[in-house]
């Protein structure tokens, strides 16, 4: 008799979980991304996005031949484990490495910018489409689908220009870059799901404003629940001081009460994505002050690496799905009308960027007009903001998948238009004007030429001296206070100098009662230290 | 118009990802775990898997009031989240943090224990229960359940001896019990894949032969992909130093490869458990020295965490489906039934054990009869791993789901009784076997009973020059081979000293090829350094 252990075991595993197959594949795409993106580090045309679409895309092409033209997806898109696993990863680090004294400093231009500005480009952007597309000859759409592509391409990605701005040099454009990048991601993600649900067959004037303030409630509830679970994580790491018996135990309490902010804020309704982001800013404020240092290295890692991951996956499956041909023969829309369609999509999106970008920095110089320090937004940072913000990404890619597909999968004409459509123009913009962003810095930005070192690993927290000898504000203190006019009282400050005036209190507030109970060190330079 | 944001949004991710409720709750009962385990860490009575067990049963207590009796899981036991996403990061570590020079070092001992104690135990449990199971009239097994049952209780779960034993004090007793425990979960997988193929039907004297032939082979090719796969990593970090741009690629490389490796044994067959544990290995042994310092000691934590999480979620469940009365029901055993057919596997398990510790233990005495050091098995330290080897855990519960459920249910009666007993073995031996650990050892080794401080977060690498003493082994080099005949040639040597040999062998081969290539450091006590 024969046993046959060999060829019983050959293939179980793989016939039991049919993903084994496409997970390996994905794993080695994966880590021969990472090598090749290593090898082109030096090279600063190309960036970790766009090596990601092009060995994506080699590794379509390659599936393709051996399908014989069937297919070129490892894996076939899951809504799931895009939203439930690979957004929360690459959120929370942005909140975890945010620099929060600059995020906090220029809090109302970021938030303006992240939600007002997504506001704004959403309307034009749909507006737009809806006049343009039926003189393209492309119809089919209804008014759902665009508000809905408004809120698809509002979404920015500002990955690539952040490689190349070197914070220490133009601390608050890198701010305002990075600041407005992950709340318009937020935004973004909460408005489509906001326009999902507007009943047009009752339109009224009301529904703008009840968007609105659904929006607010949502932004408001969400963010509280993500300060909630960060407080609650700092309090119990620093009165159990976990790190006593074990690191073990700080790290994972760390990772599962991030991940557990984003599923609450899910089971609740409410926009994980903004949950998980400030439940990041405030663990990295409070919480990583209260465990080891080996944790403490280990949890910004870690947390780098899960986002980086994440975000090569999605970029690599950008790049298989650009060669998807089912999608292509589906479209309703000839080479030519695609690229019309494409063309359109992507003048729109310069001009409702440059729509919010330069009014809402003309009234934020407005507002910071009395304060001592040079830091208002010149014209060529404007500008840079503006670019920045012009790469469409990953949160594009996932919006039109969940509006215009089904898992992935779509037999419609028009929606296959849509999704091949976002395709070129998350490829056009990442490729295009992403090659384009370093010389354009350097134009902008000369004096930035020779310190062009930053990279995605790097964006992390260390406040150097050098960085905060650049920001008067933050060797502002009580005896320090007497160089301002102390005879005018705290409204009047408020009114001239706002921003300045809410970081000076927020300061005070949290030196006095946050910290002693949440953890986190003394500020060097109060006095009472 | 009412445009219904909030009730749009309601349960829509709920409904969309019906998982979202249990996770939630899952997550936040591991934190609770955590922060229990932490609390009871100075209880050294209590250990981690009998606090994750007691919250899991508080848990399961309080679902199966809320749903009114019907159910008290959680989640569903999938047996894909197990064998493809716990199982690896917990093997996968074991390797990462096994004291290589130990390992290597008692590596036949290990690898008899491990491999032939797997053999013999299986044999004595399968005959045992086979021959008593019908006596206490319990019916309905085949021989391949009884085969199946054998090594299911053949793997051990040696975490509770791990945390009590002191490494530094008892070098060799750990390093045995720490080593068994990870090579006999890979021999039980193994062995039970083999099992299922066995056909009964034409049954011969060869059968028994051909399944230690195939056994051997997939032993030694998947040993050889880990090794090849922890090999090629550590080349690739150590040509490229990653490092030099992104510690984030150094991780992310360290931690898909170590996924890939086992991903591809499972694709071409192999045992992905010993696979994925070589690989650990030999990536704790070069490649974790060629990366940053701040990547060692993340991959380190990282490593520890996932597998402390995956077991952790293991014994939870475990302790969430003790209250599954359905199976309870359904069970074709009575009450006493099920306490004599768990008797009688408990007491195999006894005996099980004891038929190889002791004999294996006094081969490897003979064996090392001529080493100069005084490092024989004493009899206390035979009755210790013995002991430490008695602990079911959760590869028997994945295994027994796997052998006599699908997808954790079942409706025939006897493999019904059959998950039962095996709950109750596996909280019974955890339970009061894990209680009676801590007096045993400080009755048999009383001059450990000062320093218990070990625990699983601890499980650390660094050798400490204190431990280093104790090993004169570890300083044997060139020069201080003068003290042993070197009028001895190496194939005398290699009889009467096998071990010893064959390290010092080894030793050179990977000071003057393997290391340069690879990466690691040079041994300081190395004349040429």
């Amino acid at each position: 008799m024969s046993i046959g252990l060999t060829e019983f075991v050959t293939n179980k595993l793989a016939a039991e979980h049919p993903q084994v197959i496409p997970i390996s594949v994905f794993i080695a795409i994966l880590c021969l991304c990472l090598v090749i993106g290593h090898l082109l580090e030096e090279n600063r045309w190309v960036n970790e996005s766009i090596t990601a679409i092009l060995v994506g895309a080699a590794s379509g092409t390659v599936i393709l031949l051996i399908s014989k033209g069937k297919s070129s997806h490892i894996l076939v898109f899951d809504e799931e484990l895009f939203f439930i696993y690979l957004l929360p990863p690459i959120i929370f680090n942005a909140g975890f490495q945010v620099k929060k004294k600059k995020f906090f400093h220029n809090f109302l231009t970021i938030m303006s910018f992240g939600v007002i500005g997504v506001f704004i480009s959403t309307v034009i952007i749909s507006f737009g489409t809806w006049w343009l597309f039926p003189k393209l000859g492309f119809k089919g759409l209804s008014a759902r689908d665009y508000l809905a592509i408004g809120t698809i391409f509002s979404s920015t990605d500002t990955v690539c220009t952040l490689q190349i701005l070197h914070q220490d040099e133009t601390p608050l454009l890198y701010s305002l870059v990075f600041g407005e990048g992950v709340v318009n991601d937020a935004t973004s993600v909460v408005l489509f799901n906001a326009v999902q649900k507007i009943q047009f067959e009752s339109l009224t004037g009301w529904t703008a404003l009840q968007v609105f303030g659904n929006f607010l409630y949502l932004f408001s509830t969400s963010t509280l629940l993500g300060i909630g679970v960060g407080l609650i994580t700092s309090f119990v790491l620093k009165t159990l001081y976990f790190g006593r018996h074990s690191t073990t135990r700080e790290l994972a309490i760390m990772v599962l009460m991030a991940y557990l902010s984003y599923m609450l804020a899910e089971l609740f309704s409410l926009s994980g994505i903004l949950t998980v982001f400030f439940c990041g800013v405030l663990m990295s404020h409070y919480a990583s002050y209260n465990v080891t240092e080996s944790s403490r290295i280990t949890s910004r890692h870690v947390f780098a690496m899960l986002s980086f991951i994440a975000e090569t996956f999605i970029f690599l499956y950008v790049g298989t799905d650009a060669l998807d041909f089912t999608k292509w023969k589906t479209s309703s829309l000839s080479f030519g009308g695609t690229l019309g369609v494409s063309g359109v999509i992507t003048a729109l999106v310069l001009l409702g960027r440059a729509a919010f970008v330069f009014p809402l920095s003309v009234l934020t110089n407005f507002m910071n007009r009395h304060t001592e320090r040079n830091e208002s937004i010149t014209f060529k940072h404007q500008v840079i903001i503006w670019w920045a913000g012009l790469m469409r990404g990953a949160v594009s890619i996932a919006l039109a998948f969940k509006q215009f597909t089904y898992s992935g999968v779509t037999l419609d004409p028009v929606n296959a238009a849509m999704v091949t459509n976002t395709t070129i123009v998350v490829l056009f913009t990442t490729l295009v004007f992403g090659f384009l962003t370093k010389p354009l810095v350097n134009y902008l930005l000369p004096q930035d030429a020779s310190h062009n070192t930053g990279n995605r690993g790097k964006r992390t927290e260390p406040g150097s001296p050098k960085e905060d000898a650049t920001l008067p504000l933050l060797s502002f203190d009580e005896s320090a206070s007497t160089n301002f006019n102390r005879a005018k009282d705290s409204i009047s400050l408020l009114m001239e100098q706002p921003v300045y005036t809410i970081h000076r209190y927020w300061r005070k507030f949290d030196d006095t009662y946050m910290r002693p109970i949440f953890g986190g060190p003394r500020r060097e330079n109060q006095p009472e230290c």
